[in-house]
């Protein structure tokens, strides 16, 4: 089975990454653009579990591995 | 309005932080995962655009400067 997990920083915390890009764009003329945050997205392909299952374990390791939940949100799509 | 872009590696291309970050998994117990591929999500903010001139805009921007074509894929999401 295969999931998404998307991982955004808090909307209080800084992202200067976000901050550079929307400072090129601005300097290239882009300047319809107000504001950029850049975040990843994890595709992740795994056994084949029951949906729940399949949840919670992936829950445990975004709170424990992929995201630091101190400054990051994330959000699982199990497809 | 807002719109969202997912830049992703193209399936030929290596990925060491994925593999990376699936090794970690490994070795920390989480055997029933088989793959993982790691990409961008860029969260824009930009002014209200008619959908087909936001997304030509977008579109450009990618080509030009949010994503490598040579080794990277990107789908537009305008919410």
């Amino acid at each position: 089975m295969k999931a998404k997990v998307h991982v955004t920083l808090r909307s209080g915390v800084l992202d200067p990454q976000g901050k550079a890009v929307h400072g090129s764009l601005s300097r290239a003329g882009y300047d319809f653009i107000k504001d950029i945050r850049i975040g990843k997205e994890i595709a992740i392909e795994m056994d084949d579990l029951p949906r729940e299952e399949a949840e919670a374990k992936l829950t445990e390791i975004c709170e424990k591995l992929l995201a630091n939940t101190v400054m990051e949100n994330f959000t699982i799509e199990i497809e």
